[in-house]
């Protein structure tokens, strides 16, 4: 299989937001397009939880990427102008380093020994990949999901890290709805009992705890509008139905058995926990010295030196809901930011970035082309 | 402890929508106020997928029931002017005949023996615990949630069984993000190795499958908003902390792990499994005679000869959204039935029928008022 992927060995001992350090980790990543002589045309896209930095097809690895609509020549992200990087995660499992990589120091799998791992320290990363590339300041940070609040943590750590913010689908802080979610994501993995504390091989694998969490996932990234049109009440065709009496009836419950079989043996249950935790950890207003959290999101939105900033949410997200989105924007208008709000009512809810991108297009192309 | 359950012989044998029949089966129920002579004052309720027959306190049973704020003297379902029967469902587990119950023919419990159930086998036998009272025609059906398709069934395959009816927070056929969510509920369930096929007992029970269900079941029933509002980030006080990385570090994690707690061990699995299928399945469609689903259920509601009808529905609940409360009204509205619709935003979701009492008791005892 093609591999496009890049390795840059973060700074060595990289320090952990909360206790503990790295030796010797590293960042897989990789690029399109050329960085200019003023070295002010880079563009970096943090992912959502379980992306690998393969965003789009390159000249390393033909497979379409996981925002390929997007990221391209004379696409939104256009690779003629853009410097376009993409990195995986801190913690993450597909090629960078993470719970399920190897500790140089025991030549073992990290598993629970990795450190704690925070947003910000996947935001500080990819900030440390960029000083590494050699760019000072970004054009363009864009952040969905997940990568959304690393990118909000990475600008708290860094003011001044980029000239212009693209935020897709994330929030500043998590809501009890979406930690619920996660929480219970995370419980099904860790009651599996092949999940053993961490220290499951491929032959002992918590595949049942993957396969709920998973649907769970699908579950929450998707919306209600969206399957009442899609799947309604249709059944499945006899011969694609079970012998078990509580097996899939519903097309809506094979859809799901797809999406689950395609991720469970794909994606490390331990990164699974170390980024879901992550998640709800994070919390812009911790960076805004106010007791009230509004007040503090706001203060650590104003010393980010942002100039340029898009937000986008849609209508039918109910992990990152839309006022959500609405209020970042409100905020960082209001502390300085030339700030432009696009609220869409794409009915795929919080996966929309990923699949109704020709909505997402336009407005993330509208607005680099300005830039 | 104290037991107002009273016990009502189901016909035997009792058929079953889907095949199979029940021999000296027995529904559980409880009543309150008393019959009038013209035998016209009953009121029938109809529960959710859980609760049991006691609704309320009553004179053998002091302890508060599952709607207290709504039943009882000069509350909403006024007991000094109605004559209230309360079952629980067939196919439960609170002293009707279900999975968890004794087969006569074998004098083991049922467990997956239990013929498939449809909610329609739910409202016949409901229906003819009223006839075995001595009850013609129904003052009011009132339905909640699951119960409240039961309810729908009921009429279908009885009209003329009420002269009014209070559908609260149901839906005429589950929509795909139900089922997805219901399904998931019974994979955690079946997926958990001491569920072994529905032969568990109290040493070997499927408390984690339980758990993630009902957990599951909680995040649906309750809203976004509420919980914002509620719980926002608070954290817990560190001596309500584990020692385990992953455990519960939210308030509401906390409030999870308490709900579950409390129903695991309290209602039997198996029984779980079959009502949450029986729900997945109902369609009034099917009594429509139409190939188009709308005009199907537009059919089935214009044979069902309710004089009168309240539906009321919740902005914030995502598992019986209120536009299926909405349509549910205008279909009853359209086929002649005179009908109120009320839409509550109570914060509570799907919930909070069993929890914002003071605004669902002052619609439902205005409307039974009226009557």
């Amino acid at each position: 299989m093609a591999d496009a992927r890049q390795y840059f060995d973060l700074p060595s001992p990289f320090a952990m937001k909360r206790g503990g350090e790295l030796r010797d980790a590293r960042l897989a990543y990789e690029t399109w397009g050329s960085l200019n002589a003023a070295r002010d045309n880079a563009v970096l896209i943090m992912t959502g939880l379980s992306p690998s930095a393969h965003a789009a097809r390159n000249a390393g690895d033909d497979s379409p990427g996981w925002w390929e609509d997007i990221v391209g020549p004379g696409k939104a992200i256009d690779t003629r102008r853009w410097y376009v990087i993409c990195a995986n995660s801190l913690g993450s499992c597909k090629g960078s380093s993470g719970p399920a990589s190897i500790n140089p120091a025991t030549g073992a799998p990290w598993r629970l020994a990795f450190p704690d791992l925070s947003l910000e320290d996947v935001g500080n990363a990819s900030h440390a990949l960029a000083r590494g590339l050699g760019i000072e300041r970004l054009a363009a940070l864009v952040g969905c999901s997940m990568g959304g609040m690393a990118a909000l943590g990475a600008l708290a750590c860094h003011p001044g890290f980029t000239r212009a913010h693209i935020s897709v689908c994330t929030a500043p802080r998590a809501q009890p709805f979406a930690i619920a979610i996660r929480s219970l994501q995370r419980e099904a993995i860790r009651l599996d009992p092949n999940w053993n504390e961490g220290e499951y091989d491929d032959a002992h694998y918590p595949e049942t705890g993957m396969n709920i969490a998973r649907k769970l996932g699908v579950i929450t990234y998707r919306s209600a509008m969206e399957w009442r049109g899609r799947f309604g009440r249709i059944r499945l065709e006899p011969d694609e139905r079970s012998e078990d009496p509580f097996g899939a009836e519903f097309q809506i419950e094979s859809y799901l058995n797809a999406h689950a079989r395609r991720f469970t043996r794909s994606f490390d249950p331990n990164c699974y926990l170390y980024l879901s935790r992550a998640s709800d950890w994070f919390d812009l207003a911790e960076y805004g010295g106010a007791p009230d959290p509004a007040t503090a999101v706001r203060n650590a939105l104003s010393k980010m030196q942002v100039e340029r900033a898009l937000v986008i949410g849609v209508e039918t997200d109910i992990l990152f809901p839309l006022e959500q989105q609405q209020q970042l924007a409100e905020d960082l208008r209001a502390t300085g930011t030339d700030t432009t709000f696009v609220g869409l009512d794409s009915p795929q809810g919080h996966d929309a970035f990923l699949v109704d991108t020709g909505r997402f297009g336009a407005a993330i192309g509208a607005f680099l082309r300005d830039l």
